[in-house]
């Protein structure tokens, strides 16, 4: 059976993404700790996907995006703030590059391993409005890595780029992803907050598809 | 005056790509530390250099090469093999795309600060012989990073790619480049080993434009 790398941050996008490629591929999935403010909980999220699947797995750290600053996910000095599902522009929980620093760390490991494929749970129009997100960004990214490595045949597989949220959900559910252990609040890491950008996308995705959401979300009466 | 970023290793070739950058332009220096033998070495040249000139600093830190392996230069039980001039194949201290990572940390900060400039040192014919170290490699990462980045003119630079070492060091004296702080030795930290890869290319540049080599290098008689 193939090998590839799967990229798990332990949110919806990159569990379904895992589900596909394990029924794939011989998965090793590797998470990167990048200082963002739900690292521990999204670790968490890895861990218990990891353990599910029964894949090797590794995690990575980088401790330069506090440094560089400029995100809202990254520095604790700008608020993430409520999401708003129609934005104009690029929301200020942008983290500069950062997929290249994902996707670069997958690469590493694919071509140590031995895997031609890197596995990566981005979504375009219904997404993040990340500039990195975009297909064309990674078509351009696997060419740069087919010049840059030893072994010249490294795919960079985005199989849900033009998926809708509410696709994804009934495809993992298909696929029987562990949805109950994922993570994909901005904020916060006990119960979801239900209102930055993420869990309004997520929130949506999961209404349309006429599934409840299985993760626990903040009431209006709680303390923060 | 225009704003770039330079990726300073602290050797011979990222200097004198300092040298170049800091005539043109006002520079944030970048360091990244990734676990290679003589990492401790390294920070000393680059935070020597960093103050003879006075610009911006960031160091940043990552840690999984270690976990990933597969080279001699971040895994201490495959040797730092003697270096051979005419060599076949890749080297043993190759790390897995590790440039696209340096890359990476380097775009993201020249995106925050708005920078449009990203120098690297790279040699492609009379340097390691490692794959990312190609011209080729730079342009389709260049084309990566304007698809991937919110501010769409950044170019990566290499002034060196094309030169030979003796060139370089010509480059770095007319420049008045502070060759005495560099480090390039895969290997040691007190007495460059000058049996390594790098320390032969770096001695052969010196010896063909006719230049002392400023640094110390271990004597026969040394204990090792």
């Amino acid at each position: 059976m193939k090998k590839s790398v799967v990229l798990l941050s332990g949110g919806l996008d990159s569990a379904v993404t895992a589900a596909i490629a394990v029924g794939k591929s011989r998965c090793t999935f590797v998470h990167v700790n990048y200082g963002q403010r739900t690292e521990a909980r999204e670790l968490r999220a890895f861990n218990g996907i990891a353990r599910r699947y029964g894949t090797r797995s590794l995690v990575a750290g980088i401790s330069h995006f506090k440094k560089i600053g400029g995100s809202a996910l990254t520095d604790k000095s700008i608020e993430v703030p409520k999401g708003r599902l129609k934005r104009r522009g690029i929301p200020v929980t942008y983290v500069p590059f950062r997929n290249a620093h994902l996707l670069s760390v997958a690469v590493s490991v694919a071509e140590t391993i031995g895997a031609g494929e890197v596995y990566i749970g981005a979504v375009e129009e219904d997404g993040s409005g990340y500039p990195d997100c975009r297909e064309a960004f990674f078509k351009a990214f696997e060419k740069a890595v087919n010049l840059g490595v030893k072994k010249k045949k490294i795919k960079i597989k985005t199989p849900l780029i033009h998926k809708r949220k509410a696709a994804i959900v009934r495809l993992g559910v298909r696929l029987n992803a562990p949805l109950h252990l994922t993570w994909s609040c901005y904020k916060d890491s006990g119960r979801a907050c239900g209102k930055c950008d993420s869990c309004l996308l997520r929130l949506r995705g999961f209404k349309e598809a006429g599934i409840e959401d299985p993760i626990p979300y903040r009431r209006e009466d709680d303390v923060s």
